[in-house]
């Protein structure tokens, strides 16, 4: 079976996509037709993979979307039809803990809800990932430079070597972390320069880079700064909410399709 | 109704402890009378709970050993069952993501599993906090020093400013994030010296001190270091696992006991 960035890299050629549309399915926004309903999360779901399973690399269901809910059965079951459907699920849950707890944390996502990859929170350091990494064929996409105001708070801190601590990430991740070739970083899209930056310290490293859309960052500037490679750029609320009427699975279509044209606009 | 941190108080004194169980309960690790049983979990949790609620002054559950085995029921269970017996839950989950998803990681925590204080991960800044920081009677324990080996990897960086990255997460948790005086640190057993750092620098902020027991931190050292004042000092596998025979929950106790004579002890 390929791994999981064999996988993404198959996708990226056959679909012509590295869209990567997020599940962050928030039961008070669904369409009212379907909110409050049973089985309304994977209903609503289903109906976003049927209108953009051709225009994607992978989906990135966010957990806490569902854990708030209770909803654990619709999360399987919305990442069994994504797979189903031949696209590769990134499960975002941006856990970190000790070893012990990580290999429960491990098991929680890889094993029970099958993810193909996850994201990851380095602060705790390297034992922390350990349990992750020796998952071979899964994508670890380790947290690096976020997109959210208070990224810079403790990521950009300037160390005495006069590296950023996000630098200092990405050289672990480049050096330390990568054995089997299964690690990614997040990097969001509100920070080209500095993702520039990351692209120099990690080569053909994956990014998985969020913050396209609702949160305003700008796809010629970061396809730039990332060399216009290895890069899957994810887009949440202004794919699966573009419409809150009975639409809303068509406009979302349109929606994939427009930021998936922007995106190959700016990768050649 | 008393705050978190008002109950906790108001038990290290009534209850003449700063013990706080560490409720990791593996199904693996259950003694064999309980293993694979349909509620083992929740059995074992509460034969913990009834020979251990009155030497203790919280209990810790790690989400992730229910998360792991789709145990979501025994997790609330055990939690309104350790509240019943007028002891607060800290539900140790280490989220961290951005506003929209914080807030549903809050509502999961304290809403759906009906936690009286959580643990947090600071990677990504303050407002990825703030979601959690508006619930003004919950204690939010912030990541500042952890007590595994790969804790220093990024903790320990050595800033421009001469500090330490924990210690302008310690600056931080201080300064901006505890308006409503319902922030604690996580700072481990195994580092006394920098304990002491943060505590010179939060002055009386309470601790969460996991790594005594199994992790192997010293008791008196690490006392010595808070000042003796405002530590909540958390032991799991030492006091959960004391025996795997049918005496489990008897062994619990002795440890459990043992224990807090060894904080009270390094108390005065």
């Amino acid at each position: 079976m390929a791994s999981f960035f064999e996988h993404i890299r198959t996708l990226v050629t056959e679909q012509n996509s590295m869209l990567c549309v997020g599940l962050d399915t928030d039961n008070a926004k669904l369409p009212a037709h379907l909110m409050d309903q049973t089985g309304g999360i994977i209903d609503f779901n289903k109906a976003i993979i049927d209108a953009t399973h051709d225009l994607v690399c992978c989906y990135k269901p966010q957990i806490a979307y569902y854990s708030s809910q209770g909803a654990e059965e619709a999360l399987i079951e919305t990442i069994q039809y994504a797979q189903g459907k031949g696209i590769p699920v990134l499960l975002d849950a941006k856990r970190g803990d000790i070893g012990n707890t990580a290999e429960q944390y491990a098991i929680e996502l890889f094993e029970r809800y099958g993810a193909d990859a996850i994201t990851v929170n380095p602060y705790m350091g390297t034992d922390t990932l350990a349990p992750y990494l020796s998952y071979k064929d899964k994508g670890i996409f380790v947290l690096c430079r976020t997109s959210n105001p208070g990224g810079a708070d403790l990521q950009n801190l300037v160390l005495d070597s006069g590296r950023h601590v996000y630098e200092h990430v990405a050289h672990l991740a480049h050096s330390e972390w990568n054995e089997h070739g299964n690690v990614g970083l997040v990097v969001g899209a509100t920070q080209p320069e500095e993702l520039a930056t990351v692209r120099k310290i990690t080569g053909d490293m994956p990014f998985l880079v969020p913050g396209v859309g609702a949160q305003g960052g700008d796809i010629e500037a970061l396809m730039k700064a990332a060399m216009r490679q290895n890069v899957i750029i994810s887009s949440s609320r202004g794919v699966i909410y573009a419409s809150d009427g009975e639409d809303f699975a068509q406009s979302a279509r349109s929606s994939a399709l427009e930021t998936r044209n922007s995106i190959n606009a700016a990768r050649n």
